[in-house]
Protein backbone atom coordinates (compact mmCIF):
# COMPACT_ATOMS: atom_id res chain seq x y z
CA UNK A 1 0.00 0.00 0.00
CA UNK A 2 1.34 3.67 -0.46
CA UNK A 3 1.52 4.79 2.98
CA UNK A 4 3.04 8.10 4.79
CA UNK A 5 4.63 8.79 7.94
CA UNK A 6 5.00 11.84 9.61
CA UNK A 7 6.29 12.18 13.23
CA UNK A 8 9.88 9.85 13.20
CA UNK A 9 10.80 10.36 16.57
CA UNK A 10 11.34 7.36 18.90
CA UNK A 11 8.28 5.77 18.43
CA UNK A 12 7.47 6.94 14.50
CA UNK A 13 10.99 5.73 13.69
CA UNK A 14 10.55 2.02 14.32
CA UNK A 15 7.16 1.97 13.39
CA UNK A 16 8.25 3.52 9.75
CA UNK A 17 10.55 1.32 9.63
CA UNK A 18 8.17 -1.79 9.74
CA UNK A 19 6.40 -0.27 7.06
CA UNK A 20 9.01 -0.64 4.80
CA UNK A 21 10.16 -3.99 5.91
CA UNK A 22 6.11 -5.28 5.41
CA UNK A 23 6.98 -3.60 1.99
CA UNK A 24 5.11 -0.77 1.40
CA UNK A 25 5.44 2.05 -0.38
CA UNK A 26 6.42 4.62 2.15
CA UNK A 27 6.58 8.55 2.15
CA UNK A 28 8.08 10.55 4.61
CA UNK A 29 8.61 14.39 5.79
CA UNK A 30 9.69 15.51 8.64
CA UNK A 31 10.51 19.07 10.01
CA UNK A 32 14.18 18.62 10.32
CA UNK A 33 15.71 16.81 7.39
CA UNK A 34 18.00 14.79 9.62
CA UNK A 35 14.85 13.18 11.19
CA UNK A 36 14.03 11.72 7.93
CA UNK A 37 17.35 11.24 6.84
CA UNK A 38 17.73 7.53 7.64
CA UNK A 39 14.38 5.85 6.93
CA UNK A 40 15.19 7.59 3.06
CA UNK A 41 18.37 5.76 2.99
CA UNK A 42 16.12 2.98 4.16
CA UNK A 43 14.18 3.40 1.27
CA UNK A 44 11.85 5.65 1.89
CA UNK A 45 11.12 8.58 -0.30
CA UNK A 46 11.44 12.00 1.35
CA UNK A 47 8.66 14.63 0.61
CA UNK A 48 9.24 18.48 0.43
CA UNK A 49 5.81 19.21 3.05
CA UNK A 50 3.21 16.84 4.36
CA UNK A 51 0.84 17.54 1.22
CA UNK A 52 3.29 15.66 -0.72
CA UNK A 53 3.42 12.94 1.26
CA UNK A 54 -0.58 12.65 1.28
CA UNK A 55 -0.62 13.72 -2.83
CA UNK A 56 1.87 10.42 -2.84
CA UNK A 57 -0.39 8.06 0.07
CA UNK A 58 -3.65 6.39 0.39
CA UNK A 59 -3.24 6.31 4.38
CA UNK A 60 -1.38 8.46 5.95
CA UNK A 61 0.06 8.18 9.84
CA UNK A 62 0.74 10.86 12.20
CA UNK A 63 2.92 10.09 15.11
CA UNK A 64 3.92 13.45 16.96
CA UNK A 65 3.63 14.58 20.49
CA UNK A 66 1.08 17.19 21.06
CA UNK A 67 -2.73 18.09 19.58
CA UNK A 68 -1.74 21.13 17.69
CA UNK A 69 0.80 19.53 16.27
CA UNK A 70 -1.62 17.21 14.45
CA UNK A 71 -3.61 20.21 13.85
CA UNK A 72 -0.72 21.74 12.27
CA UNK A 73 0.58 18.64 10.19
CA UNK A 74 -3.10 18.05 8.90
CA UNK A 75 -4.89 21.53 8.46
CA UNK A 76 -1.86 24.29 8.15
CA UNK A 77 -0.05 25.28 4.98
CA UNK A 78 1.35 22.47 3.03
CA UNK A 79 -0.75 20.32 5.58
CA UNK A 80 -2.11 16.95 4.24
CA UNK A 81 -5.34 18.16 3.97
CA UNK A 82 -4.16 20.43 1.04
CA UNK A 83 -2.64 16.95 -0.82
CA UNK A 84 -5.35 14.65 0.36
CA UNK A 85 -7.88 13.04 -2.14
CA UNK A 86 -10.94 12.03 -1.49
CA UNK A 87 -11.07 8.69 -0.29
CA UNK A 88 -7.37 8.98 1.78
CA UNK A 89 -7.39 7.86 5.29
CA UNK A 90 -5.58 9.53 7.88
CA UNK A 91 -4.70 7.54 10.66
CA UNK A 92 -3.29 9.41 13.72
CA UNK A 93 -1.32 7.65 16.69
CA UNK A 94 -0.44 10.29 18.85
CA UNK A 95 -1.86 11.14 22.10
CA UNK A 96 -4.29 13.92 21.91
CA UNK A 97 -7.23 15.02 23.57
CA UNK A 98 -10.60 12.94 22.16
CA UNK A 99 -12.54 16.15 21.52
CA UNK A 100 -9.34 17.22 18.89
CA UNK A 101 -9.42 13.77 17.29
CA UNK A 102 -13.53 14.39 16.96
CA UNK A 103 -13.21 17.31 15.66
CA UNK A 104 -10.18 16.60 13.05
CA UNK A 105 -12.47 13.70 12.00
CA UNK A 106 -14.87 15.93 11.38
CA UNK A 107 -12.86 18.50 9.14
CA UNK A 108 -11.13 15.40 7.37
CA UNK A 109 -14.80 14.11 6.46
CA UNK A 110 -16.15 17.18 4.78
CA UNK A 111 -13.46 16.73 2.51
CA UNK A 112 -13.92 12.91 2.01
CA UNK A 113 -11.00 11.65 3.67
CA UNK A 114 -11.44 9.32 6.34
CA UNK A 115 -9.92 9.37 9.70
CA UNK A 116 -8.74 7.08 12.50
CA UNK A 117 -7.63 7.71 16.00
CA UNK A 118 -5.16 5.18 17.29
CA UNK A 119 -2.97 5.81 20.25
CA UNK A 120 -0.78 3.12 21.30
CA UNK A 121 0.28 1.45 24.45
CA UNK A 122 3.64 -0.34 25.17
CA UNK A 123 6.58 2.58 24.60
CA UNK A 124 9.58 2.59 22.65
CA UNK A 125 10.29 -1.14 23.39
CA UNK A 126 7.05 -2.50 22.14
CA UNK A 127 6.93 -0.22 18.93
CA UNK A 128 10.19 -1.74 17.71
CA UNK A 129 9.26 -5.38 18.64
CA UNK A 130 6.19 -4.49 16.38
CA UNK A 131 3.69 -5.14 19.82
CA UNK A 132 2.13 -1.99 20.35
CA UNK A 133 -1.61 -2.38 21.72
CA UNK A 134 -3.78 -0.37 19.18
CA UNK A 135 -6.63 1.66 20.68
CA UNK A 136 -9.07 2.44 17.62
CA UNK A 137 -11.56 4.86 17.65
CA UNK A 138 -13.53 6.07 13.73
CA UNK A 139 -15.62 3.94 10.97
CA UNK A 140 -15.53 0.14 11.37
CA UNK A 141 -14.71 -0.04 7.70
CA UNK A 142 -12.26 2.55 7.43
CA UNK A 143 -10.55 0.98 10.30
CA UNK A 144 -10.42 -2.81 8.34
CA UNK A 145 -9.05 -0.61 5.46
CA UNK A 146 -5.73 0.33 7.23
CA UNK A 147 -5.21 -2.79 9.87
CA UNK A 148 -3.11 -4.39 7.15
CA UNK A 149 -0.75 -1.14 7.93
CA UNK A 150 -1.74 -1.01 11.85
CA UNK A 151 -0.74 -4.66 11.64
CA UNK A 152 2.80 -4.32 10.88
CA UNK A 153 2.83 -2.20 14.37
CA UNK A 154 1.27 -4.83 16.72
CA UNK A 155 -1.22 -7.61 16.99
CA UNK A 156 -3.61 -6.40 19.65
CA UNK A 157 -6.10 -3.81 17.66
CA UNK A 158 -9.27 -3.37 19.53
CA UNK A 159 -11.43 -1.37 17.62
CA UNK A 160 -13.10 1.18 20.90
CA UNK A 161 -16.12 2.88 19.24
CA UNK A 162 -16.59 5.98 17.06
CA UNK A 163 -13.80 8.75 16.22
CA UNK A 164 -12.16 9.60 18.97
CA UNK A 165 -12.90 6.20 21.56
CA UNK A 166 -9.16 5.47 20.91
CA UNK A 167 -8.15 8.42 22.79
CA UNK A 168 -11.18 8.53 25.49
CA UNK A 169 -9.15 4.73 25.83
CA UNK A 170 -5.42 5.42 25.90
CA UNK A 171 -6.98 8.67 28.35
CA UNK A 172 -7.82 6.04 30.76
CA UNK A 173 -5.16 3.95 30.41
CA UNK A 174 -2.49 6.83 30.71
CA UNK A 175 -4.84 7.53 34.41
CA UNK A 176 -4.49 3.81 35.01
CA UNK A 177 -0.77 3.43 34.52
CA UNK A 178 0.04 6.56 35.91
CA UNK A 179 -2.35 6.04 39.44
CA UNK A 180 -0.67 2.74 39.82
CA UNK A 181 3.09 3.92 39.19
CA UNK A 182 2.10 6.41 42.55
CA UNK A 183 0.39 3.60 44.72
CA UNK A 184 3.33 1.82 43.63
CA UNK A 185 6.03 4.89 45.07
CA UNK A 186 3.50 4.83 48.56
CA UNK A 187 4.08 1.35 49.00
CA UNK A 188 7.57 0.88 48.24
CA UNK A 189 7.78 4.71 50.28
CA UNK A 190 5.86 3.09 53.86
CA UNK A 191 7.88 -0.49 53.77
CA UNK A 192 10.92 2.04 53.53
CA UNK A 193 9.45 3.97 56.55
CA UNK A 194 9.11 0.45 58.40
CA UNK A 195 12.97 -0.30 57.65
CA UNK A 196 11.92 -3.35 55.89
CA UNK A 197 13.81 -4.08 52.51
CA UNK A 198 12.11 -2.96 49.59
CA UNK A 199 13.63 -5.97 47.31
CA UNK A 200 11.69 -8.60 49.41
CA UNK A 201 8.26 -6.28 49.52
CA UNK A 202 8.57 -6.04 45.80
CA UNK A 203 9.00 -9.97 45.88
CA UNK A 204 6.20 -10.58 48.15
CA UNK A 205 4.05 -8.32 46.06
CA UNK A 206 4.70 -9.79 42.59
CA UNK A 207 3.02 -12.74 44.09
CA UNK A 208 -0.10 -11.53 45.21
CA UNK A 209 -3.24 -10.14 44.14
CA UNK A 210 -1.84 -6.81 43.23
CA UNK A 211 0.85 -7.94 40.78
CA UNK A 212 1.40 -5.91 37.93
CA UNK A 213 3.30 -5.14 34.84
CA UNK A 214 3.32 -1.25 36.30
CA UNK A 215 4.53 -3.25 39.61
CA UNK A 216 6.80 -5.51 38.14
CA UNK A 217 9.03 -2.97 35.83
CA UNK A 218 8.64 0.96 37.64
CA UNK A 219 8.14 -0.96 41.35
CA UNK A 220 11.84 -2.74 40.13
CA UNK A 221 12.82 0.69 39.32
CA UNK A 222 12.32 1.89 42.83
CA UNK A 223 13.84 -1.28 44.40
CA UNK A 224 17.23 0.13 42.67
CA UNK A 225 17.10 4.10 42.49
CA UNK A 226 17.06 3.44 39.00
CA UNK A 227 15.31 7.17 37.79
CA UNK A 228 16.70 7.15 34.32
CA UNK A 229 14.11 7.41 31.72
CA UNK A 230 12.20 4.44 30.21
CA UNK A 231 9.33 6.57 30.08
CA UNK A 232 9.91 10.58 30.21
CA UNK A 233 7.52 11.52 33.26
CA UNK A 234 6.79 14.58 31.42
CA UNK A 235 4.91 12.83 28.91
CA UNK A 236 2.62 11.50 31.69
CA UNK A 237 2.53 15.08 32.91
CA UNK A 238 0.94 16.05 29.59
CA UNK A 239 -1.48 13.60 28.86
CA UNK A 240 -2.57 13.85 32.93
CA UNK A 241 -3.03 17.66 31.01
CA UNK A 242 -5.57 16.20 28.40
CA UNK A 243 -7.95 14.31 30.64
CA UNK A 244 -8.01 15.97 33.82
CA UNK A 245 -9.41 19.01 31.86
CA UNK A 246 -11.64 17.07 30.26
CA UNK A 247 -12.79 15.43 33.57
CA UNK A 248 -13.52 19.16 34.74
CA UNK A 249 -15.00 19.58 31.67
CA UNK A 250 -17.69 16.07 31.87
CA UNK A 251 -18.12 16.53 35.71
CA UNK A 252 -16.56 13.46 35.88
CA UNK A 253 -14.77 13.11 39.48
CA UNK A 254 -11.54 11.42 39.24
CA UNK A 255 -9.71 11.85 42.78
CA UNK A 256 -7.06 9.59 42.79
CA UNK A 257 -5.95 10.67 39.44
CA UNK A 258 -6.16 14.25 40.13
CA UNK A 259 -4.05 13.80 43.05
CA UNK A 260 -1.34 11.66 41.13
CA UNK A 261 -1.82 14.48 38.46
CA UNK A 262 -0.82 16.73 41.35
CA UNK A 263 2.22 14.30 42.12
CA UNK A 264 3.48 14.77 38.40
CA UNK A 265 3.23 18.61 38.69
CA UNK A 266 5.68 18.36 41.82
CA UNK A 267 8.00 15.96 39.98
CA UNK A 268 8.01 18.79 37.19
CA UNK A 269 8.82 21.61 39.31
CA UNK A 270 12.06 19.71 40.53
CA UNK A 271 13.14 19.32 36.79
CA UNK A 272 12.59 15.79 36.61
CA UNK A 273 10.54 15.76 33.46
CA UNK A 274 12.93 14.24 31.85
CA UNK A 275 13.43 11.31 34.15
CA UNK A 276 11.30 8.26 34.68
CA UNK A 277 7.56 8.31 36.18
CA UNK A 278 9.22 6.04 39.36
CA UNK A 279 10.81 9.42 40.18
CA UNK A 280 7.06 9.49 41.78
CA UNK A 281 8.99 8.11 44.59
CA UNK A 282 11.37 10.55 45.13
CA UNK A 283 8.52 12.95 45.63
CA UNK A 284 6.70 11.60 48.67
CA UNK A 285 10.58 11.36 50.26
CA UNK A 286 10.79 15.04 49.47
CA UNK A 287 8.24 15.70 51.50
CA UNK A 288 9.08 13.51 54.68
CA UNK A 289 12.88 14.18 54.57
CA UNK A 290 14.08 11.92 52.09
CA UNK A 291 14.91 8.57 51.38
CA UNK A 292 14.96 6.61 54.27
CA UNK A 293 16.98 3.31 53.37
CA UNK B 1 3.99 -32.66 62.27
CA UNK B 2 1.61 -31.90 65.41
CA UNK B 3 -0.28 -28.42 64.22
CA UNK B 4 -2.82 -26.28 65.61
CA UNK B 5 -5.17 -24.22 63.75
CA UNK B 6 -7.55 -21.26 65.21
CA UNK B 7 -9.83 -19.61 63.09
CA UNK B 8 -11.85 -21.90 61.02
CA UNK B 9 -13.51 -18.82 58.68
CA UNK B 10 -13.58 -18.46 55.16
CA UNK B 11 -10.39 -18.73 54.84
CA UNK B 12 -9.04 -21.31 57.72
CA UNK B 13 -11.55 -23.91 56.41
CA UNK B 14 -9.71 -24.65 53.82
CA UNK B 15 -5.91 -24.11 54.94
CA UNK B 16 -7.18 -26.76 57.89
CA UNK B 17 -8.42 -28.85 56.09
CA UNK B 18 -5.17 -29.09 53.41
CA UNK B 19 -3.13 -29.65 56.47
CA UNK B 20 -5.29 -32.99 57.33
CA UNK B 21 -4.82 -34.16 53.49
CA UNK B 22 -0.93 -33.50 54.28
CA UNK B 23 -1.02 -36.03 56.90
CA UNK B 24 -0.72 -33.55 60.00
CA UNK B 25 -2.42 -34.20 63.19
CA UNK B 26 -4.28 -31.00 63.72
CA UNK B 27 -6.04 -29.73 66.67
CA UNK B 28 -8.70 -26.98 66.57
CA UNK B 29 -10.71 -24.67 68.75
CA UNK B 30 -13.46 -22.29 67.56
CA UNK B 31 -15.10 -20.04 69.81
CA UNK B 32 -18.67 -20.97 67.71
CA UNK B 33 -18.06 -25.17 68.09
CA UNK B 34 -20.08 -25.51 65.04
CA UNK B 35 -17.16 -23.64 63.30
CA UNK B 36 -15.06 -26.60 64.34
CA UNK B 37 -17.47 -29.50 63.30
CA UNK B 38 -16.45 -30.00 59.82
CA UNK B 39 -12.90 -30.14 60.73
CA UNK B 40 -13.27 -32.46 63.54
CA UNK B 41 -15.92 -34.88 61.02
CA UNK B 42 -12.58 -34.80 58.83
CA UNK B 43 -10.05 -36.19 61.51
CA UNK B 44 -9.18 -33.09 63.52
CA UNK B 45 -9.21 -33.07 67.15
CA UNK B 46 -11.53 -30.73 68.60
CA UNK B 47 -10.47 -28.87 71.88
CA UNK B 48 -11.70 -27.22 75.02
CA UNK B 49 -9.68 -24.06 74.86
CA UNK B 50 -7.04 -22.32 72.66
CA UNK B 51 -4.33 -23.68 75.45
CA UNK B 52 -5.61 -27.00 75.04
CA UNK B 53 -4.47 -26.69 71.06
CA UNK B 54 -0.98 -24.92 72.29
CA UNK B 55 -0.42 -28.08 74.20
CA UNK B 56 -0.99 -30.91 71.96
CA UNK B 57 0.67 -28.60 68.87
CA UNK B 58 4.21 -27.98 67.80
CA UNK B 59 3.08 -24.87 65.76
CA UNK B 60 -0.26 -23.00 65.97
CA UNK B 61 -1.31 -20.96 63.07
CA UNK B 62 -4.01 -18.43 63.55
CA UNK B 63 -6.17 -16.78 61.12
CA UNK B 64 -8.74 -14.75 62.59
CA UNK B 65 -9.71 -11.12 61.78
CA UNK B 66 -8.39 -8.45 63.99
CA UNK B 67 -5.50 -7.74 66.34
CA UNK B 68 -7.67 -8.41 68.97
CA UNK B 69 -8.72 -11.61 68.19
CA UNK B 70 -5.28 -12.44 67.69
CA UNK B 71 -3.99 -10.89 71.50
CA UNK B 72 -7.10 -13.02 73.16
CA UNK B 73 -6.63 -15.93 71.55
CA UNK B 74 -2.78 -15.98 72.15
CA UNK B 75 -2.36 -13.71 75.68
CA UNK B 76 -6.18 -13.40 76.70
CA UNK B 77 -7.70 -16.21 79.40
CA UNK B 78 -7.37 -20.48 78.32
CA UNK B 79 -5.16 -18.83 75.56
CA UNK B 80 -2.39 -20.76 73.75
CA UNK B 81 0.32 -18.59 76.21
CA UNK B 82 -1.27 -20.86 79.00
CA UNK B 83 -0.53 -24.21 76.83
CA UNK B 84 2.81 -23.55 74.76
CA UNK B 85 5.60 -25.65 75.54
CA UNK B 86 9.53 -23.56 75.31
CA UNK B 87 10.16 -24.07 71.64
CA UNK B 88 6.69 -23.75 69.93
CA UNK B 89 6.03 -21.54 67.39
CA UNK B 90 2.90 -19.33 66.80
CA UNK B 91 2.51 -18.73 63.25
CA UNK B 92 -0.30 -15.65 62.58
CA UNK B 93 -2.22 -15.73 59.29
CA UNK B 94 -4.62 -12.86 59.97
CA UNK B 95 -4.15 -9.78 58.43
CA UNK B 96 -3.19 -7.29 61.69
CA UNK B 97 -0.60 -4.15 62.42
CA UNK B 98 3.06 -4.44 61.92
CA UNK B 99 3.30 -2.69 65.52
CA UNK B 100 1.03 -5.76 67.14
CA UNK B 101 2.74 -8.27 64.97
CA UNK B 102 5.87 -7.41 66.82
CA UNK B 103 4.84 -7.01 70.00
CA UNK B 104 3.29 -10.43 69.99
CA UNK B 105 6.61 -11.44 68.39
CA UNK B 106 8.36 -10.27 71.77
CA UNK B 107 5.29 -11.17 74.40
CA UNK B 108 5.97 -14.96 72.76
CA UNK B 109 9.63 -14.36 73.15
CA UNK B 110 9.79 -13.95 77.02
CA UNK B 111 8.59 -17.65 77.27
CA UNK B 112 10.86 -19.06 74.41
CA UNK B 113 8.00 -19.39 71.95
CA UNK B 114 8.60 -18.58 68.66
CA UNK B 115 6.45 -16.53 66.09
CA UNK B 116 6.39 -15.71 62.14
CA UNK B 117 3.34 -13.25 60.86
CA UNK B 118 2.47 -15.12 57.72
CA UNK B 119 -0.24 -12.73 55.88
CA UNK B 120 -1.29 -14.03 53.01
CA UNK B 121 -2.93 -12.56 48.93
CA UNK B 122 -5.25 -14.55 47.08
CA UNK B 123 -8.51 -14.51 49.27
CA UNK B 124 -10.75 -17.51 49.36
CA UNK B 125 -10.03 -18.35 46.05
CA UNK B 126 -6.53 -19.28 46.15
CA UNK B 127 -7.17 -20.47 50.03
CA UNK B 128 -9.15 -23.42 47.93
CA UNK B 129 -6.62 -24.41 45.66
CA UNK B 130 -3.74 -23.80 48.28
CA UNK B 131 -2.17 -20.86 45.92
CA UNK B 132 -2.21 -18.63 48.07
CA UNK B 133 1.29 -15.67 48.32
CA UNK B 134 2.72 -15.97 51.38
CA UNK B 135 4.44 -12.84 53.59
CA UNK B 136 6.53 -14.10 55.81
CA UNK B 137 8.19 -12.00 58.78
CA UNK B 138 10.40 -13.34 62.04
CA UNK B 139 13.62 -14.93 62.56
CA UNK B 140 14.69 -17.17 59.25
CA UNK B 141 15.23 -20.54 61.79
CA UNK B 142 11.59 -20.14 62.97
CA UNK B 143 10.53 -19.75 59.00
CA UNK B 144 12.49 -22.71 58.00
CA UNK B 145 10.93 -24.93 60.80
CA UNK B 146 7.35 -24.40 60.15
CA UNK B 147 7.71 -24.15 56.06
CA UNK B 148 6.50 -27.98 55.57
CA UNK B 149 3.00 -26.16 57.42
CA UNK B 150 3.27 -22.44 54.92
CA UNK B 151 4.10 -24.82 51.75
CA UNK B 152 0.29 -27.15 52.61
CA UNK B 153 -1.07 -23.33 51.86
CA UNK B 154 0.88 -22.37 49.13
CA UNK B 155 4.47 -22.41 47.35
CA UNK B 156 5.13 -18.82 46.87
CA UNK B 157 6.40 -18.21 50.25
CA UNK B 158 8.87 -14.71 50.97
CA UNK B 159 10.22 -14.05 53.91
CA UNK B 160 10.68 -9.92 53.96
CA UNK B 161 12.22 -9.60 57.32
CA UNK B 162 11.99 -9.87 61.14
CA UNK B 163 8.96 -10.06 63.25
CA UNK B 164 6.32 -7.34 61.41
CA UNK B 165 7.63 -7.41 58.39
CA UNK B 166 5.37 -9.94 56.64
CA UNK B 167 2.35 -7.66 58.00
CA UNK B 168 4.38 -4.59 56.25
CA UNK B 169 4.41 -6.39 52.86
CA UNK B 170 0.92 -7.21 53.11
CA UNK B 171 -0.28 -3.40 54.49
CA UNK B 172 1.56 -2.77 50.91
CA UNK B 173 -0.48 -5.13 48.46
CA UNK B 174 -3.88 -4.02 50.36
CA UNK B 175 -2.63 -0.64 49.25
CA UNK B 176 -1.63 -1.11 45.78
CA UNK B 177 -4.51 -3.17 45.42
CA UNK B 178 -7.40 -0.93 46.72
CA UNK B 179 -5.48 1.67 44.80
CA UNK B 180 -5.14 0.44 41.70
CA UNK B 181 -9.20 -0.61 41.70
CA UNK B 182 -9.68 2.68 42.74
CA UNK B 183 -8.14 3.40 39.60
CA UNK B 184 -9.78 1.29 37.23
CA UNK B 185 -13.37 2.77 38.51
CA UNK B 186 -12.14 6.20 38.09
CA UNK B 187 -10.84 4.86 33.71
CA UNK B 188 -14.59 3.07 33.46
CA UNK B 189 -16.56 6.23 35.17
CA UNK B 190 -13.92 8.64 32.66
CA UNK B 191 -14.69 6.12 29.74
CA UNK B 192 -18.28 6.02 30.27
CA UNK B 193 -18.76 10.08 31.13
CA UNK B 194 -17.35 10.29 27.19
CA UNK B 195 -19.91 7.68 26.45
CA UNK B 196 -17.77 5.32 25.18
CA UNK B 197 -18.08 1.25 25.25
CA UNK B 198 -16.54 -0.03 28.95
CA UNK B 199 -16.02 -3.57 27.96
CA UNK B 200 -13.89 -2.82 24.79
CA UNK B 201 -11.70 -0.19 27.09
CA UNK B 202 -11.59 -3.14 29.46
CA UNK B 203 -10.34 -5.37 26.48
CA UNK B 204 -7.65 -1.82 25.10
CA UNK B 205 -6.35 -1.95 28.65
CA UNK B 206 -5.85 -5.59 29.04
CA UNK B 207 -3.57 -6.02 26.11
CA UNK B 208 -1.35 -2.18 27.27
CA UNK B 209 1.16 -1.27 29.62
CA UNK B 210 -1.52 -0.70 32.49
CA UNK B 211 -2.78 -3.87 32.62
CA UNK B 212 -3.05 -5.90 35.98
CA UNK B 213 -5.21 -9.10 37.53
CA UNK B 214 -6.90 -6.24 39.47
CA UNK B 215 -7.95 -4.35 35.98
CA UNK B 216 -8.76 -7.91 34.61
CA UNK B 217 -11.04 -9.00 37.67
CA UNK B 218 -12.48 -6.03 39.64
CA UNK B 219 -12.54 -3.93 36.25
CA UNK B 220 -14.74 -6.84 34.37
CA UNK B 221 -17.04 -6.50 37.27
CA UNK B 222 -17.51 -2.88 36.91
CA UNK B 223 -18.13 -3.56 33.23
CA UNK B 224 -20.80 -6.25 34.25
CA UNK B 225 -21.92 -4.11 37.26
CA UNK B 226 -21.62 -7.25 39.08
CA UNK B 227 -21.45 -6.00 42.68
CA UNK B 228 -21.45 -9.17 44.68
CA UNK B 229 -18.77 -9.68 46.56
CA UNK B 230 -16.26 -11.75 45.53
CA UNK B 231 -14.07 -9.48 48.34
CA UNK B 232 -15.95 -7.68 51.35
CA UNK B 233 -15.34 -4.30 50.75
CA UNK B 234 -15.26 -4.07 54.60
CA UNK B 235 -12.09 -5.77 54.50
CA UNK B 236 -10.21 -3.66 52.87
CA UNK B 237 -11.80 -1.02 55.30
CA UNK B 238 -10.53 -2.28 57.83
CA UNK B 239 -6.81 -2.90 56.79
CA UNK B 240 -7.19 1.30 55.28
CA UNK B 241 -7.58 1.84 58.93
CA UNK B 242 -4.67 -0.03 59.93
CA UNK B 243 -1.93 1.04 57.62
CA UNK B 244 -3.08 4.71 57.20
CA UNK B 245 -3.06 4.82 61.28
CA UNK B 246 0.24 3.40 60.95
CA UNK B 247 1.63 6.20 58.23
CA UNK B 248 0.41 8.80 60.58
CA UNK B 249 2.97 7.62 63.65
CA UNK B 250 5.46 7.33 61.35
CA UNK B 251 5.42 10.82 59.16
CA UNK B 252 5.11 9.21 55.89
CA UNK B 253 2.65 10.66 53.20
CA UNK B 254 0.45 8.42 51.23
CA UNK B 255 -1.70 10.71 49.28
CA UNK B 256 -3.20 8.14 46.80
CA UNK B 257 -3.90 6.05 49.46
CA UNK B 258 -5.10 8.49 51.88
CA UNK B 259 -7.95 9.73 49.03
CA UNK B 260 -8.65 6.05 48.59
CA UNK B 261 -8.85 5.22 52.35
CA UNK B 262 -11.45 8.02 51.69
CA UNK B 263 -13.61 6.26 48.87
CA UNK B 264 -14.00 3.51 51.14
CA UNK B 265 -15.18 5.62 53.73
CA UNK B 266 -17.63 6.75 51.77
CA UNK B 267 -18.25 2.90 50.40
CA UNK B 268 -18.78 2.17 53.85
CA UNK B 269 -21.37 5.08 54.51
CA UNK B 270 -23.94 3.51 52.09
CA UNK B 271 -23.97 0.53 53.48
CA UNK B 272 -22.25 -1.18 50.80
CA UNK B 273 -19.76 -2.91 53.08
CA UNK B 274 -20.85 -6.82 52.86
CA UNK B 275 -20.51 -5.63 48.86
CA UNK B 276 -17.14 -6.21 46.53
CA UNK B 277 -14.70 -3.95 46.51
CA UNK B 278 -15.52 -2.96 42.76
CA UNK B 279 -18.60 -0.65 44.38
CA UNK B 280 -15.84 1.72 44.45
CA UNK B 281 -17.54 2.93 40.73
CA UNK B 282 -20.74 3.21 42.16
CA UNK B 283 -19.30 5.71 44.97
CA UNK B 284 -17.89 7.70 41.92
CA UNK B 285 -21.58 7.99 40.43
CA UNK B 286 -23.07 8.75 43.67
CA UNK B 287 -21.09 12.61 43.23
CA UNK B 288 -21.71 12.43 39.57
CA UNK B 289 -25.07 11.94 39.37
CA UNK B 290 -25.10 8.07 38.74
CA UNK B 291 -24.44 5.77 36.21
CA UNK B 292 -24.31 7.28 32.54
CA UNK B 293 -24.46 3.92 30.97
Amino acid sequence: MRVGFIGLGVMGRPMATHLLNAGHEVSVWARRPESAAPLVSAGATGCASAAEVARRSEVVVTMVTYGHDVEAVAFGPDGLAEGFAEGSIHVDMSTISPGLAREFAARHAERGVGWIDAPVSGGDVAAAAAQLAIMAGGDAATLERVRPILSCFGHRIVHVGEAGAGQVAKACNQMLMVSTIQACAEAMHLASAHRVDLAAVHTALMGGSAASKVMEVFGDRMVRRDFAAGVQARLHHKDFGIFLGDAVKLGAPLPIAAQAGQQLNALMAQGWGGDDTASLLKVLELSSGGDRD
